[in-house]
């Protein structure tokens, strides 16, 4: 099997980087599907072997023709296979037999067709599983790789933009919206060297694309197009990988919407895990999750030059007032910070325009127009005096007058090389020319200011995911009890939590009237009492709760009441007796649980009590298990943090406690993750601060089990 | 009075459309601020007289120079003034005496250096307001008119790009941000006709130039940047007179983030008016907010063409499926709709395209490469059977075919030509050429499908506004009373609410225990009391509230309570006795209130109650006085807004009631306008469908007394 694996890697390297490939199913039209990889690939200056396979030509394209891959003089890396569906896998297994590393399979009619191509594409997984051969694909759109002149695709993109080598790469799994993106990026001048499509991965899985592409040493940034995803671990590997090694990935996963989940389900085959959920995996591992191949751009064009700050902090200088107060609204909404200027940064840029406003944004006024030679002076007053990880500057026209920009560049050029993770960008409307000369030097250039501030959040966004403490997560405590076979009551479900560590509220199960009240008054004060009975989940809609109940006779009323309710309304349910709670009083009530995703395993989520985070949808997820610390970046995603931290005269409530719990949770769930279905903690009450926090009701679902 | 307003409006007319002007500190160089604007007229063909002023020569840019205003032979209609700010009053002071229309000042240094600067700028304003002169500035840019040729500018922007005729009209408080958006919308293929920068506003304000602008047939879309609004009244009727003209002003209004409001504060010398009730104005009169300069530039683009949907529905047309669920997100993300498509439409494109998903986004897969004469007719039938108010197609390179683009245009020809309001949106990387081809046959072109949605969000925003029923405010009711001169207390401010037509909760005033006793009967049921007293605002913090109290003795005994720890809280107090006032339960709790804003007069708030509203600032505002029509507009606009239909089983509350409060309300609001600061109705309570809405406390704050 260890054989097998090795070469299954082997043969992806075979694929990706491929030293020789045969088209089966070439074509001389060089506009055709058969026959553009062997164009693209001869223009691109491909210094390896290439093979057209088609029984009725000598030759294709000026190159000598093969009736079959059986009759190719040597074992290729990659054999593109352009032929009608029913043909392809016996061409695989014909690839396979002769030593061929991988087949890129362009041709649809497979999975996304349903039942009948689902029969069809299990063949070429199988093909793969047993012999080693890679497939991409089928369905795809292939892959390329500029440095070599490799152009495996029948794309319209190289066309458009002919590939160059350079530090993008491109991972999707829609060959339409791979293509699309290499568009973009090149319009926006972007260098992409390396694209692979992985179409309906009936073998190779994108996350097993993005982890060969991050050990590129050229590749700095992987731009990814993902819609559903088939192997969780892959991608949790992957982003791992990219995290150790401060690659950034930028990711556009589609399907946020139900409508748009629901125009992915029929479009791909795959079983896609939960959105909110691969939106948490993102944030965990820090890979940018972008809305749209705009935002991606921009973010992997800021990100392009691998030096990146641990702050959050933005300086904006700028030649208009109106674009610096524009600079502090984006960056606002984004949730960054804009700190004052440095008090010796403000007088010194008051010494050089006496008239500016010199805070942050720094705003120099029209006089910078008539005194150029201040431009690169300001700038390095800025950069040098303000602590800013990233400082954007606008100034229209005048940085873009060749004079001004060579002076900008040099005197700069001191403090860009000691400090390549202080970053300067420039909004400039520029000349082809002046930015391609601003960009060599380091410095990133932008027509309009917002999308600076774009890919600025981008940098640090990444800056910080990298520097980010990671942690341990907790160990599971010794006597932890595991998830059993079927759905538990309510107190023997906060029973099986506490002996995970997680803090629930004080209460016994009491069998009698008398009982009750002995309980009711160890615990002291007001109590809850509830019907125990693993046979009613809804307690509340028969009137099976009864709060603030103080004293003996009271508790014992409440007893019978509960009884005669249950026996009234339920009589055919099992009776355990009663639970006697303690009143949890004050606090902020929030919500937490695990949901097991089918992809991505056990998924720990956190988000305030109350109707209105339900409506807003104010949640977060993580991948189980992760540490105290990244329970702490959890807890504070949510657009409702604030009311952790007290508002309105509340005090603020005790976080450390909740970050514990939901690294503990974390823990527990990854401990059962096969038999576990999902728990729900709710409400789970954080106390004031040093006061802890407790769970108040809680369910837990076993994998096959159903809820009470 | 009313000649001198002819006069102004005359001159107005002459600074923004002259048939002559001159240039007072004109120079030869044609880089210099008293040059530039000579040389751009001359270049863009300025068919009109111009007059160089400058003692020292005799000639300026081969044009006969003048040594003063008086020596020019005639009473020109702009003069632009290029002269040190001392200079400047002096000089628009003769500008007046010789017949001139408007000056330009394009000099710094006035209200935006403080008080010094302020008292010139007040003599601006001075001589403007005696004579009739009109000022544009100072500290602007000036103003263009492409379509004579005058360019009385010295913003570089005309010399990246020279202006030409178009719909598309720029009316910008600063200067460089008007010269940005001009070349971001030169380089995005808008034709920006006429451009207008107000700067420090001492006479002609922002909304007067957008209000000229909309009188030009020409203009179909008026952009506008704006940082403070000096002239509330004046805005809100340029806003009334482009809705009533179906023309959309795309507006950027900084100063949204705190940051951002303390740099435009610095920055401007404005009163400014409150972000979020500007930001209400705006949605009340159908003014689409942009969030930044790219924003504006696809919605001014997607509207130029002046005809406009109705509705909020969404068709896509891809030939990928991963570009077509992006698609499906972002529109959700804008809350529009994706509504399935016909069924007789699926069936005719399944027919054309066997492989394709046809629900929306109708995915027509790859199979449209091989029969590129099918590309028209799916979109035919796209447009023809779909009941869509846009719809946005994404056909990568297989559209942009010469033959490809000209069957389409044919094809679609009729529809396009009887159904304007029917809109269709390309997304293709396209030559200039074929976009050119595709614009001017009324297609608008984007490069990637997310700016499209952008555009077509703003189209359809327009569409709403300008179809939606306006409806005339309530009439205040006969007996209503009037805002009091002193603050007042609850039950005073409730009953002054209860004659404008706000219901409010049943209440007595009690001056005894016998009397509060028969009162509670009354009222039947459980009863809260709270003390009265002027002088005792903050009633719970000296435990001054009952609730829930129910038969006689209890309230006898809740009347004693309430007296004896007012007495021993707040001995000095004057006591009116205690409010006896009935439990409402059930319902969902709102806040309504109204601010009065300085600039822009009363507007109220409305808002969900609870602690989480508070933090996300899910609020919304509509200035005094509006109709009920309006009121719903504003209710659904918070985030929230689920809650008041039901959610958990909760009934839906009495929206129609909440409306009618909020009308009533205004029409209070605007009635009281001289004397009113604020109100505060919190909590609000709306009760299920058909029961109602009651306001539960209330507070009236005179405009200048303070809060009790």
């Amino acid at each position: 099997m260890n054989d097998l694996s090795d070469l299954r890697k082997r043969n992806l390297a075979r694929l990706i980087d491929p030293k020789s490939f045969a088209v089966i199913g070439a074509t001389d039209d060089p506009l055709r599907i058969g026959g553009r990889p062997i164009d693209y690939s001869v223009r691109h200056g491909f210094s390896g072997r290439i093979y057209p396979v088609n029984p009725k030509r000598e030759t294709i394209q000026g190159l000598k023709a093969y009736p079959s891959i059986s009759d190719v003089p040597e074992a290729v890396d990659a054999a593109i296979v352009a032929l009608p569906a029913p043909l392809v896998a016996e061409t695989v297994e014909a690839c396979a037999a002769k030593g061929v590393g991988a087949c890129i399979v362009f041709s649809s009619g497979f999975s996304e067709l349903g039942a009948e191509g689902d029969a069809m594409q299990a063949r070429l997984t199988e093909i793969s599983r047993r012999t080693g051969i890679r497939v991409l694909g089928p369905n795809c759109l292939g892959a390329f790789n500029a440095a070599t002149g490799w152009i495996g695709t029948f794309s319209s993109a190289p066309s458009v933009d002919p590939a160059v080598p350079g530090p993008i790469a491109i991972a999707s799994q829609s060959g339409a919206y791979g293509g699309h993106i290499y568009n973009l990026a090149r319009k926006r001048g972007l260098k992409v060297g390396r694209w692979v499509t992985t179409g309906n991965e009936s073998d190779i899985e994108l996350s097993e694309c993005i982890s060969y592409l991050l050990d590129d040493p050229e590749v700095k940034v992987v731009m990814s197009y993902a819609e559903g995803i088939r192997d969780g671990a892959g991608l949790k590997a992957a982003f791992e990988k990219a995290r150790d090694m401060q690659k950034p990935i930028v990711m556009v996963k589609v399907g946020r919407s139900e409508v748009g989940a629901a125009a992915a389900a029929s479009h791909t085959a795959a079983l896609a895990g939960t959105d909110a959920v691969i939106d948490g995996m993102m944030r965990q591992y820090g890979v940018y999750r972008a809305d749209d191949a705009n935002e991606m751009l921009e973010v992997a064009y800021g990100c392009q030059h691998g030096h990146f700050p641990d702050g959050n902090k933005l300086g904006f200088i700028t030649i208009s007032g109106g674009l610096g107060v524009q600079m502090a609204d984006s960056a606002a909404a984004l949730g960054l910070e804009v700190p004052e200027f440095s008090k010796a940064g403000q007088e010194k840029m008051l010494e050089l325009f006496p008239f500016a406003a010199a805070r942050n944004p720094v705003d120099v006024t029209g006089q910078a127009f008539n005194d150029k030679d201040a431009i690169a002076k300001c700038l390095k007053i800025m950069m040098e005096e303000g602590d800013y990880d990233v400082v954007i500057s606008f100034f229209t026209a005048v940085a873009s007058l060749p004079e001004v920009a060579k002076d900008i560049v040099e005197t700069l050029k001191p403090l860009k090389d000691s400090r390549p993770d202080k970053h300067l960008f420039f909004s400039i409307l520029a000349s082809e020319e002046n930015r391609r000369f601003y960009e060599s030097n380091g410095y990133p250039m932008f027509d309009d200011p917002v999308p600076a501030i774009t890919a600025a959040n981008g940098l640090m966004y990444f800056g910080r995911a990298f520097a980010a403490a990671r942690g341990a997560p907790p160990a599971l405590p010794a006597g932890a009890e595991t998830v059993p076979a079927v759905a538990t009551a309510e107190h023997e479900a906060k029973r099986i939590l506490a002996s995970a560590g997680i803090p629930v509220v004080r209460e016994y199960l009491a069998a009698t009237a008398d009982e009750a009240a002995l309980r009711a008054g160890e615990l002291g004060g007001r109590v809850v009492l509830k019907i125990a009975s693993p046979d009613i989940a809804h307690k509340t809609e028969i009137g099976g709760v009864l709060v603030g109940l103080e004293g003996d006779a009271a508790v014992r009323e409440g007893f019978e009441t509960l009884m005669a309710r249950a026996a009234e309304k339920r009589p055919d349910a099992k009776l355990d007796g009663v639970i006697v709670c303690e009143m949890v009083s004050g606090g902020v009530e929030t919500v937490i649980g695990v949901q097991r995703d089918p992809v991505l395993g056990p998924a720990v989520m956190f988000g305030l009590g109350g109707v209105l985070v339900e409506v807003l949808k104010d949640v977060s997820f993580r991948l189980a298990p992760f540490s105290v610390e990244e329970a702490h970046r959890m807890i504070r995603e949510i657009k409702g943090f604030k009311i952790l931290e007290g508002v309105r005269g509340a005090p603020p409530a005790d976080i450390d406690a909740l970050a514990e719990a939901l690294a503990k949770l974390s823990v527990f769930a990854a401990a059962n993750e096969e038999t576990l279905d999902s728990i729900d903690i709710n409400p789970f009450i954080v106390l004031p601060e040093g006061k802890g926090a407790v769970a108040v009701d809680a369910l837990i679902v076993p994998a096959t089990g159903e809820s009470a």
